[in-house]
């Protein structure tokens, strides 16, 4: 059944450490540490592009899963800082990999709540056009956009990218999907020259409106919170984790809280983690969701096959 | 079945004459009238973003079409000149609608293949999710990139905005769909400052490539061509268009020319004349053909319910 069969991600290895900021900003290790929950964040190469991020990605992907690169028939890129905007940077990384031509490749621009929208996205996309072996990228360098001066998002955000192999061996299978917009919203998190985020506003608008929306999700499944091994949510901040899964009354081991060492990578969070909960064979059903610019938002259930 | 239920679009008033520029670019009437094919290109005002296009194309769309705007519950915006990056343009009109927290909203980005493959997407994901009434926007304002003195790519683009209603209600059903990439030639249309492209480049891989990709397509399906009523290609330019044609050995009254007063429309151009086509009663099956930046190609089967 068509699903995740495999996830690679990349961090650059250059980091910036947030301790060396705590004079700039006036910062003690308590807001470095329980509320932003970022000690350093990634940082890529000046010239590197989304598109290189994601080469990597994907060289970290044939380290652990053979792929023969001439039957990939979809690759599907999420960002908001593509290389270009003309032409999609799904195309770039076609050319860059070599893939066939009758490879379908697209970009889908979202933020946060890309993977999840992604995921759904190819799936269906593939399910209805018969194809076979997809690749689903997200990359979000969003050290292009962010002004080093600004408190709001200078600690938080780091450079990363993800791959995800979707194919019809799939290890674990989205079995239903749930999307949220608030368009109305949509300037309090806004790139013009460079990006600006109401902290507070993201904040409120996430913390009322995500937990409902997991609890409506578990309850149209028919399913407890008793029956989900863990919730990944978007890695926004240690804060808007913690708060989250406070109001949604669950454990604290089942909320991977891990961004300590590369910051929020946008659309590439819950992959990262993803990637390493997919190991734990005691992980049955997850709990994915994404949540940010737009304001927009995604849950879904995924189980294993 | 889900499917195109009505199509508007919106051009702005406001055009320029190509045969203003006649001296600018040493041009005589039969390029503008017989090579490129557009004697005016439409221009948006400076200040209306892609957005502002949407918008109006759905106010046309309301003028033929009962919607209830709080059942809206898809949103997708094909577009490579966004208003801004971050966040995506979907969102936006979303806000600018007022359409329902429940609404999925995302954006594709695409240029000339951009109709179909956003068909495709959308269709496929209100499939899988249950999505009943769903909104396909192409807007790709290329007057914000193109550079007035540049031959090849300032007498040919014109701004305009589409918006396709799918529904259950679908009157005209997609069959099949075809997809291709040549992602090692994204340079040969690409937008850093400034659009640029190799215009005999981008026609010949075009001429050499899509008669037979859409060939491919009819055989595939066992479909020949005495059983399609129009093809409507994207509207490049009148000699990419006549080329196409002559190499399927297609009657002229069976592929649709309309750019002489707009322009290149990008992913706007198949819906713009599909609008008008679906009018048509004894159209029962359609070929559609997009192609262009990625390089990028996309085409599909559309028959009547």
């Amino acid at each position: 059944m068509l699903g995740i069969k495999n996830i690679a991600s990349y961090l650059p290895q250059n980091k910036i450490s947030n301790y060396d900021k705590k004079d700039q900003f006036e910062l003690n290790d308590d807001f470095i540490e329980n509320k932003i929950g970022v000690k350093a964040h990634a940082l890529k190469e000046k010239d590197e592009k989304a598109s290189d991020l994601c080469v990597k990605a994907f060289e970290n992907l044939l380290q652990k899963e053979n792929i023969d690169i001439s039957l990939i028939d979809c690759c599907v890129v999420v960002t908001q800082n593509p290389d270009f905007n003309i032409p999609h940077t799904s195309a770039i990384v076609h050319g860059k990999l070599g893939f066939s031509q009758e490879c379908a490749s697209f970009d889908i621009s979202l933020g946060c709540s890309g993977y999840v929208y992604g995921l759904s996205n190819i799936i269906s996309f593939m399910k209805n056009n018969g194809l076979k072996k997809g690749l689903l990228f997200t990359a979000d360098p969003y050290s292009e956009i962010v002004d080093s001066e600004d408190k709001n998002t200078a600690l938080l955000f780091g450079d990363g990218a993800t791959v995800t192999y979707i194919t019809e061996e799939g290890i674990y299978i989205p079995k239903a999907f749930s999307f949220g917009t608030s368009g109305k919203d949509y300037k309090e998190l806004i790139c013009g020259d460079k990006l600006y985020m109401n902290g507070r506003a993201v904040f409120n608008f996430t913390a009322t409106t995500i937990p409902k929306h997991i609890q409506n999700l578990l309850e149209k499944n028919g399913l407890e919170d008793s029956s989900i091994d863990k919730y990944i949510l978007h890695q926004g901040s240690k804060y808007i984790v913690d708060t989250i899964r406070k109001r949604l009354k669950v454990d604290v081991q089942k909320v991977p809280f891990d961004m300590y060492d590369y910051g929020n990578t946008v659309s590439s969070s819950i992959p990262i983690i993803l990637e390493k909960e997919m190991k734990i064979d005691t992980n049955r059903r997850f709990v994915i969701s994404g949540f940010g610019v737009g304001l927009s938002w995604a849950s879904a259930i995924l189980e294993k096959n």
